[in-house]
């Protein structure tokens, strides 16, 4: 893949001059970006992704996000939504040209309704602002960069995390949306009732629609009680099969049980070399556990869970934070061997030990110098597979990790969506009758095909 | 609405005899019903709708139901997917000649997987077969229907029940879907995986749609860990505002809350004259408070949150089934007074003390003598309006219940659906908008237009 370079990217050409003024008349000059100002909007966090945009448009609220779409239909001017921009796949950046339509300002978040244990929030809050509307309250989704991903950005890829094991994706969080199609009209259903059962559920659909669908400008969310004073344990294991075993055992008998977390010692031993972590343990073990709960009951469970093996327990805030640092750092451990491809795929639990055991194996079989990281979350079938390749990345480790995940019947992507990375391998988890109908669900909502039109193709 | 008797219905004219040989064919002669042989699958368990059917067609497997509609397809031949036909708004009978595909013969249940929690069932498996599939875990979804209930029609309707506030309707616990469209092609999904990012959710589409989009097949389910020793608690209180702010206290307050239902002493005095039940509390209350829950520590914050109130609590089997019994038995209690009209509503947590207070003052204004029950969920914001009318059921008292709600906020079928009964009221709940993007989804998945034809009108 030959992306062009920011230099190139910035004389490209830009948008007609009467639309650009149409543009303007609607969000303002400051709020149409175009050359120069762009930079920040055209490539995606992990440097990867790097397009173009013939302009950058900042809508304040819903009537000019409809404004705006409205303007490029007419014009025929595909569209790139995007929310903060933490995307790990591609899918919120221009590819050649498109407009981007930044929903950042759209940042109200309304009154926390306790009694419901609902809010209102606009596309461009981030997870940490609904994390912390309400003392008694927390957000269900937990992800590592949840101070800038928004909730129509993590809408649009159905964000998972560490807490799905017990509150679901954001699919699960969303009590309502407002959406405006690529004409303009507004989808509007807000009220955040629980039971609805009035036809299709279409935010279920936008939820993981990657911006292809509509633009999500305002959820009404649930939220969860905040937990109290929650255990966090480290255990160590000899391998990932007896790892796997504890957490099947964990999701039984912890009450309360919010996350079961892995990584091996390969991840914490780079760690440990890079940064100023020191071992979480007296001793290394060759997989670790991360397991964290609140309900009464839950220490008890954990001691009898964890008999003899190595274990560290936190129990306050600072505690806790500096046992979940080992889970959360490592996105980064890849990242100190070689410029990283990060991906992320599922199986059925009976699956996990067989990938997580052998997903290193199959990547070194492509790329004998690469290196490979796995971590992530155990009880959800989902494994992270960081890779420092050693080969030229022209596709060879993704074709054989994906590869390998439907093989053993998994999807090619957990949480991060299918974007442009994945885009070439989605018809490994996906047939010809689902791409389909994939194909008619969105033109069925997108007649003129001018939403993130690289992204998710037939 | 004037409809065909039993009688009418069956001297209608039949299948083109090409077609009926076509479909014997297919799934045999002994499974291809008409005339007479139909009764049974054209009339609704209420009694209230009644229809007639060309032919009543019972496919045993995937491969037989693709062939089917593939015939009805290219003959232009109407379809209505059944399932236990346990529907209460009339979405799964035929109404003027369509073919009846049911589908209960479609009732393999594989092995449950213990690790994933999961079994994959076919179309036809009841919800209570799902209950017992495994002595440690236990169906997520718990209605009153569940031994005629199947996997198909309760997916297509999304059914809710007491368990929603733990574990979420149909909806929430699929994990793959198998289902045909109306040209025979399969849509299959079954690997059972909780994370999978890769594409348009059409399951939680279908889960909702009373068959208008395709037939469900075969789904992949979730199992939760069975209960252990729950407790429940039914507690009288002096009305409606007190009853809605403890079951919201509960919420917070009760570890393993499962289930917060109510009933008021109008729907019980009703089935204490009418069956065998006796008072559950030594005096009687306005309205009465159930919560079952189960976790540790579920027995004393219940009796915290009881307080000096009067309270029953039952621990063993018979003793839960008999409190449980004053809650299940509600909908029965309408019946002894007139043939009921049974409505289903939900609204914002901040208004359901409006609803459940004065949703009989607005039956009554339109009904004077008409007898009002209000029972079920507290915490979703359900209340199922159970109504024994005086004056003739000719929509006034729809039209006066479902502007109200609207007036509120609400929905107009919080878990029952649409189907025929809600039809005329749908723009109550949706919008213009809303109810054109439905028809073009629709028309994305059965282009022929043959699914369910009279039901989710625009």
């Amino acid at each position: 893949m030959v992306l062009p370079s920011a230099e190139e990217s910035l004389s490209r050409p830009s948008l007609p001059a009467g639309l650009r003024q149409d543009l303007v008349d609607v969000v303002g000059a400051e709020h149409v970006l175009t050359d120069s100002r762009t930079a920040g909007y055209v490539v995606d966090w992990t440097g990867r992704y790097r397009g173009f945009a013939s302009a950058v448009v900042r809508p304040r609220d819903t009537a000019e996000v409809c404004a705006v779409l409205a303007l490029c239909s007419a014009a025929a001017i595909p569209v790139v939504p995007q929310g903060g921009n933490t995307g790990l796949v591609g899918g919120g950046v221009p590819r050649a040209g498109e407009l981007v339509l930044s929903l950042g300002r759209l940042d109200s978040l309304g009154p926390v309704d306790r009694a419901a244990m609902q809010v209102t929030a606009g596309a461009g809050v981030t997870l940490a602002q609904l994390a912390d509307a309400h003392p008694d309250l927390d957000f269900g989704v937990a992800i590592t960069s949840r101070h800038s991903a928004t909730v129509g950005g993590t809408i649009a890829t159905n964000a998972g995390g560490v807490r799905v094991l017990r509150n679901g994706p954001m699919r699960a969080q969303i009590r309502g949306v407002e959406a405006v199609l690529s004409d303009g009209t507004v989808l509007s259903h807000l009220s955040g009732l629980t039971k609805d059962n009035t036809g299709y559920d279409y935010p279920s659909l936008l939820a993981g629609s990657e911006g292809t669908l509509a633009v999500v400008t305002k959820a009404r969310l649930r939220l969860v009680p905040r937990l109290r004073d929650p255990i966090v344990a480290v255990l160590g294991l000899p391998g990932l099969a007896e790892l796997h075993g504890l957490a099947i055992r964990a999701l039984q008998e912890v009450p309360g049980l919010v996350s079961a977390e892995f990584f091996t010692r390969t991840g914490l031993d780079i760690l440990l070399r890079n940064t100023d972590l020191t071992p979480p343990l007296d001793a290394p073990a060759e997989a670790y556990l991360l397991l964290e709960a609140s309900d009464a009951g839950a220490l008890e469970a954990l001691a009898e869970l964890a008999g003899n093996l190595p274990v560290a327990v936190g129990h306050g805030a600072a505690d806790r934070a500096r046992l979940w640092a080992y889970r959360e750092r490592h996105p980064e451990a890849a990242g100190f061997l070689a410029p990283p491809l990060k991906l992320d795929v599922s199986v059925p639990a009976g699956r996990w030990v067989e990938l997580a055991t052998s997903v290193g194996d199959v990547v070194t079989a492509v790329d004998p110098g690469a290196r490979v990281i796995t971590f992530g979350h155990v009880a959800d079938g989902n494994v992270h597979v960081n890779i420092a390749p050693a080969a030229e990345v022209d596709g060879r480790h993704q074709d054989a990790v994906f590869s390998y995940v439907a093989s053993l019947g998994g999807s090619i992507s957990a949480e991060h969506g299918i974007g442009a990375l994945k885009a070439d391998w989605l018809p490994l988890s996906r047939t010809a009758a689902e791409r389909e109908i994939f194909a008619r669900v969105r033109a069925a909502f997108d007649p003129a095909g001018i939403l993130n039109p690289g992204i998710l193709p037939r």
